[in-house]
């Protein structure tokens, strides 16, 4: 038998009928907190491996990707964007990127979870590296009561860094919440969402544009990246906003002082063109 | 136990500590050719699986993918290909794709295991419909001695379209071969090798470029696209040739009279943006 539960951390993704395997030399914890399970699993090769209710979140070897992408894209975007608010991205991975933009004066972070934040300062300690910067502010906090009673116009870019649309991630996901981001944003602002596999969930991805233009946001544009731990290994974030997002400070991003291992100029441009069958779905469908 | 052998077909990357498994119905065909074991699964959600020595080789779901990437892009770059040498590509897929080009008038398609190709025409007859084209000659032979008896300037496209470097195609990522290549291409023709992937192979991928340059290639350029049943889902196809491999018929893309899944202008375009973490070994290593 070669993939046991003892050697093994696997994650089966059943609509898909597929699973991915990391091998492990141990569980170092498991807790069930309030909202979810946690388990910590160090691998043979990836690194750390945090996953929450049998999902795989991070792993220390590749959440460069989806932490880069996630973040550098959408202040790219922005002309000019000053305060942050981060929903979920209890790890910091996306903290720490949204950091590296000089320019940012405030970053709010607030997950339900403060245990991920826990978990995270002691596996991921690279991640939480930015946590002390004086620019952010840790909150553990729901984040659609957050929005609800944010003030217009308070932001000026909204991350939505959430688990998948099953759970505690599950209102993250809905008319209500976009409905909010939108008001809290302003007319300027620019909100990006996690929007999962658009090989494996692309009538998903379709509902969030729905869902963000219903709210709203005049333009919507997905973007896609490799992300070997998750479903499929390919992964994408959704933009809303009022503006054309297809444009970015393109000069900003070649002469940005700090370091990314996959982001970079091309790399934004090409994230942005969807293959013919993504496109094709979409037309069809908004 | 969740991922039992009864359930799943499971492909383990030992190196990268990963695995990937797929959840069948039945194991429908299984023989040991004198080159390798070739194994056909019938899939819950991804239709047909063809796995050789246990690899996974495609599947009717997502090979769409891989098939336009390795035929697409070099035909495209190519100003004017007429005469086309596949090396492997046994499943017929890539062959489909190169005779969509109305331009070409010669495809020679050389693998080693006919086997392959029988195998292909009875479960993934969709792949082999191209197969009776009056443009389209398949030989079941050797490819690394087809290319050493063949003419200089016979081609203007070589794919290698091969397994992994273990076992038959191992030859097939070597000096010898790629100079011959370059032989029967003349000065003007292109090559294209499927080159693993970005995440877990960089050191293969890079010695690739290492081998096709020492054989006489100046330039050369990998092109990257999503492959979920692939290790990591992140997959390469490397050009080599004397002229700018980032120039393509772009034109010719836009106005194609065939249908693509995948492929088209922008995501050409993309495919060549490669990540920082790839640019920079390759130019400390190059």
């Amino acid at each position: 038998m070669p993939i046991d539960q003892q050697h093994w951390f696997t994650e089966i993704c059943d609509d898909a009928g597929s699973a991915f395997s990391l091998r492990i030399k141990a569980k170092l914890h498991e807790e069930q907190t309030p909202y979810q399970k946690i388990e910590i699993y160090e691998t043979e090769t990836f690194g750390m491996l945090m996953a929450i209710d049998g999902f795989v979140m991070l792993s220390t070897r590749d959440n460069f990707l989806y932490h880069e992408m996630l973040s550098h894209p959408v202040l790219f975007t922005h002309p000019a964007p000053r305060r942050v608010l981060i929903i979920g991205g209890g790890d910091c991975g996306t903290l720490r990127e949204v950091l590296r933009h000089s320019d940012i004066e405030q970053v709010q972070q607030v997950d339900i979870d403060e245990q991920v934040t826990r978990l995270s300062e002691q596996y991921f300690p690279e991640l939480c590296e930015a946590n002390g910067d004086a620019r952010a502010e840790l909150h553990f906090a729901d984040g659609i009561k957050w929005v609800r009673e944010a003030e217009a116009n308070s932001y000026d870019v909204i991350i939505v860094d959430s688990t998948d649309p099953v759970g505690p991630g599950e209102v993250l996901f809905t008319h209500e919440f976009y409905q909010h981001c939108r008001r809290v944003l302003g007319d300027d602002g620019l909100l990006v969402q996690q929007s999962e596999s658009p090989m494996y969930h692309l009538d998903l991805l379709t509902r969030i544009h729905q869902i963000m233009r219903a709210a709203g946001f005049a333009r919507t544009q997905t973007l896609t990246f490799p992300q070997p731990v998750y479903p499929s290994g390919w992964w994408s974030a959704t933009l809303a906003g009022n503006t054309d997002l297809t444009a970015f400070r393109q000069r900003d991003v070649e002469t940005r002082p700090f370091p990314t291992l996959y982001y970079n100029h091309r790399i934004h441009q090409t994230s942005l063109a969807l293959p013919g069958f993504v496109e094709q779905h979409l037309q069809e469908n908004l």
